[in-house]
C-alpha cells in the first residue's frame, strides 16, 4: 500500500500530524510491512499557517500511483480552491481508490470533484462552504462514503486515522496502536 | 511571552504539534497579541522518526531566552540522553521559567538535570527510564509541578497545550481553541 499526505503552503499540520501518527507506526510497529508513503507538496518548502517549514518527498509529481490520498485542511484552503494549476494537480488522484481528508481538506476533494454524489463532513465553520461541492454534508466525527472518507475538524484526524488503521489491519492492530498513541477515547466514532 | 519550540531527529512530530496547535492559536486567533515563538534545533534540518523534515527556525542557538520550553519525544531521545553536547545545550534553557515534556520528552528535561525532587510523568513504556531522574514517576495524563509540567503518552500532549492556554489566557480562551480544535473531551484533566 502507498499512501500520499499532501501538503500546502497555509495548512494545519496537526490535520495532517493527527493521521500521519497512526497510520505510519502501521509500518514502524511491524504490523505490515508493504506500506510506503511520500510527502507530496506543490512548492518546495510548505509552510503551515503558523509558519512551520516542512519539507515534500515529492514536488508536483502526478498522484495516480497511491493507494490513499490524506488531505489536510487549513486556511491555505480557502485560495487554493480557486487555484486552478493547485486543483488540476490534485485531480492526477483521480483513479486513487481512497481519498481521505481532514478538516477543510474536504473544500479541496470537493473543488477537484471528488465529493459529487457523495456525503462529507468538514470543521462546522466550513459546512456552508463544503455544501457546494457535495451530495449533503453531514455532522459526524468521520463520514465514510464509497471511496472517500472526511473526517470534522482539526483532531478528528486521529481518529480517522485510526479509523483507517482498522481498516487497513483490523482491530486489534488500530487498538495496539491506540494505546502506544496514548489515546483515550477507545470508542472513535 | 516567548516559547521555544525543541525538535530534534527520531522525534514523534505529533509530540510536538499537539502543543504547537493550541499554544499557537493563543496568536493566531488573537486572543494573546504578545506571543512569539521559535522552532529550535540542534541540526540544520530535523528528521522525525517516520521520516518528515522539518527546518527549524533557530539551530544551536542559546535557549536562555525564552518563558516557556516545549520538549516532544520520540525515539530519537534515547540516543539523546546519552549525547553530551545536546545534553549541554538543552541545560542553556536552565533560566527558562516554565519547561514542559510530551511522552519521552521528559527522559531530555530529565537528563538535563531539570526534573531533581520533581514528580514527572512520560510514555507508560518509559516510566522505569524515567524514575531515574525525578523524585517519583506519576501515572497522570499531565504532572505539574513548580517550573516543570510533564505529559504522559503522545497525544497528552493535546491537553498539555490546552492546559498551557488556560494558564495562560484563562478558562474561555481555552475552551474557544478547544472548540476550535474540534476537540472533543471538555473535562481535560
Amino acid at each position: 500500500m502507498k499512501f500520499t499526505f499532501l501538503i500546502f503552503n497555509g495548512m494545519t499540520t496537526l490535520d495532517f500530524i493527527g493521521v500521519y501518527d497512526p497510520v505510519t507506526r502501521l509500518k514502524t510497529m511491524n504490523f505490515v510491512e508493504d506500506v510506503k508513503w511520500d510527502v507530496c507538496g506543490f512548492t518546495e518548502k510548505v509552510t503551515d499557517d503558523s509558519g512551520l517549514v516542512l519539507t515534500p518527498t515529492n514536488v508536483k509529481e502526478n498522484l495516480d500511483s497511491y493507494d490513499l490520498l490524506i488531505v489536510p485542511g487549513g486556511l491555505g484552503t480557502r485560495k487554493l480552491i480557486r487555484d486552478a494549476d493547485f486543483i488540476q494537480w490534485l485531480q492526477t488522484a483521480r483513479d486513487c481508490p481512497l481519498k481521505t481528508s481532514v478538516c477543510t481538506g474536504s473544500l479541496l476533494l470537493g473543488a477537484a470533484g471528488f465529493l459529487q454524489g457523495k456525503k462529507a463532513t468538514t470543521h462546522p465553520n466550513a459546512f456552508a462552504l463544503l455544501k457546494g461541492y457535495c451530495q449533503e454534508v453531514l455532522d459526524q466525527r468521520i463520514v465514510p462514503e464509497e471511496g472517500v472518507i472526511t473526517s470534522r475538524g482539526v483532531t478528528s484526524g486521529i481518529e480517522l486515522g485510526l479509523y483507517l488503521c482498522e481498516k487497513i489491519a483490523g482491530h486489534d492492530v488500530k487498538e495496539k496502536i491506540r494505546i502506544q498513541m496514548d489515546y483515550k477515547t477507545e470508542d472513535i466514532r
